[in-house]
């Protein structure tokens, strides 16, 4: 707690010192460019990345980190002093500020949750954490007296909107581009391309949250989400259609005012909303919002007929112990398998359900048991396609 | 500060004491149907009405509280232990936790002053005391340790987007309904009459709003409350056409980040959001807010030549001194001679011109010589009129 509160009172005064998991993916690198548009108010002290060791090496020629991870111990060339450690490790550097974790995957939770138990404030961009171990991530943020920062957008919006409020919200209304197949019938989708479903409206994002996004499950794991971190019930947490993607999310408070909170669909916003927090700093090179450019907003209901695994992953995820785990697993490699050319875009969601069916839950996992839930289904799924369309 | 620190302490506790400055206009009857829908948090312990005797006769009944004031010292039927009292009487009775400002005119500023000044929060709903007085509303909140809350949905939600926020807004963006003749040309109004403009699309209101929403005025005076109660420098505020009234404006931050407030256009959202304040309390006989049924927001640029009166008050009120005191008498007497028929919709503008062009403007002027300065310009041109029209 004395740490945070140190941590706290050096916020402005010194450049805040950032370690980035997962800096080579879509969220890492526009984490990049907020921090190469804001030099004076950081200092990247670790980035870690996966396979792309390239992007890694050039990363850390310009940002000059002291630690580095790369999966399955690579080495990028040229690191100079910057040294391998532990994604663990990285998370719990000394002096850190803020960890941001943007690692897809299950890989980035057990440093998170490190982290937080060590009082480092987590900006955490990758949903699926919280949906598989929301308990584990805010009873951690508890312990280390720290905060988790979200990070994409709708969160984001739903986090800006109730600071300063006394009271619980009554309702959150997340809203929902409604991905690349809106308003098209999910039997016209049975042969779409991996390309195809790539091309998002509005955002863009990586290529695992932009498929999510066009079977609505993204929407289905950010209620969970929201659940989670706002702690809010299922029952309040509504999902509107909203194409334009400009009001990200809105709260309903307990006297029936609203708030929202808008803006282009750029993700450095909520990105550097989470990282200069609790300052609100100047980027120049970020759009600026124009009421009279935007013109027309809209709101639709959300056709769940149009979205089948929206249902599923709800029902799925209020099944409690083990289940929302299995669903990230599920999701993960169905996702795969469909970029991968073996199922098509309307299997995903049978795909995960037959996944789902042979899981057997535990009520009351264990952080391992929650992350073996997730890589077990989503083993079960890929060894039972390649059994089935080689 | 002692007081005022008590006063909030209490708050939760036991209801707010409340003293409601003219309880029979539109703002005061809409006050008064919060509290009758919330009985358990408020007390009334004082009303002020202007000549509608019977009215605060029934209000006196029914609420029963211990002072009133009726102007030109009429007195109301039945008020039993109910004793008249003077305006700065009833602002600053014992235990009051809260003034509503809501009569029309200026007699509610030397009350409004009195009570922030004894550190009590006055909840102003009347604009034209702070484009009037707006530095010395400030001055009395500041040296009696308290707060002004605005009233008007524009300020309410200005206010309820920067409540929790670090820094100041980098923009605040006043949305505008465009009033009863939106769309129509200046010219083709000039033999519209008082009812056609008191015809407001989206808004009940008193009657002098009304006229001051078809001229713009209206939206001239938010800005310049906008900036006296948020301390937003002219050249950072602007103003939108939004016709639905949904949004009730909106705040850009130093990050670009905007947060709106919205709901539908009831005034008694605002009212018992001042009201409440710090807390937010369910209301069961309010609307709620439904983004399918809202369906669709539209932002269009302001065309200031449809609105001459909404760059006339604008410049008006950067003179500074009494100018826009002077601007707040003008404006009274130019919408009374149009609601009387003594003048066309389209004179309400050079009325108001004519009637500013022989003022003498004191540059730092007293509280007397304010109100002096709005009752002298509205004098002059009533007299005026009269000469010319009869």
């Amino acid at each position: 707690m004395e740490r945070h509160l140190n941590r706290s009172r050096n916020n402005s005064k010194r450049p805040k010192n950032v370690v980035l998991l997962g800096s080579t993916g879509s969220v890492g690198t526009q984490t990049l460019d907020v921090i190469r548009a804001l030099p004076d108010h950081f200092r990247v002290l670790g980035l870690a990345a996966g396979r792309n060791v390239d992007l890694l090496a050039s990363q850390i020629a310009e940002f000059t980190p002291y630690r580095y991870y790369a999966a399955d111990g690579r080495e990028p060339a040229n690191s100079g002093d910057c040294r391998p450690a532990s994604l663990i490790e990285l998370a719990t550097l000394n002096d850190v500020d803020l960890v941001v974790a943007a690692m897809s995957g299950a890989d980035a939770l057990e440093p998170a949750i490190a982290a937080l138990r060590a009082g480092i404030p987590v900006a955490l961009a990758n949903k699926e954490l919280v949906v598989m171990a929301g308990e584990y991530l805010r009873e951690a943020a508890e312990h280390g007296g720290t905060e988790i920062l979200p990070v994409d957008s709708e969160p984001s919006a739903i986090w800006q909107c109730i600071r300063g409020e006394a009271e619980k919200p009554k309702r959150l209304i997340i809203t929902a581009s409604g991905g690349a197949f809106r308003g098209r019938s999910w039997d016209a989708l049975r042969s779409v391309s991996p390309e195809e479903a790539l091309e998002h409206p509005t955002w863009q994002m990586g290529r695992k949250i932009t498929i999510d996004s066009a079977t609505l499950i993204n929407k289905a794991m950010e209620v969970i989400e929201a659940h989670w971190l706002f702690d809010v019930p299922y029952e309040q947490i509504d999902v509107v259609m909203h194409k334009q993607s400009i009001i990200h999310s809105m709260v309903e408070f307990q006297d029936g005012s609203v708030k929202a909170q808008m803006g282009p669909p750029d993700m450095r916003y909520p990105i550097q909303c989470a990282l200069t927090h609790p300052e609100r700093v100047e980027n120049p090179n970020l759009p600026r919002f124009n009421p009279i450019e935007v013109g027309n907003l809209t709101f639709e209901e959300l056709d769940s007929s149009l979205y089948p695994c929206f249902d599923l992953a709800l029902d799925v995820a209020k099944r409690g112990g083990t289940w929302r785990a299995a669903l990230v697993g599920a999701d993960e490699a169905a996702v795969d398998l469909f970029l991968d050319g073996k199922i098509g875009f309307t299997e995903i969601g049978p795909v995960i359900e037959q996944g789902l069916a042979a899981h057997q839950p535990i009520m009351e996992p264990s952080l391992r048991q929650l992350t073996e839930a997730a890589s077990e289904t989503a083993t079960r799924i890929r060894t039972a396609i390649s059994v089935l369309k080689g």
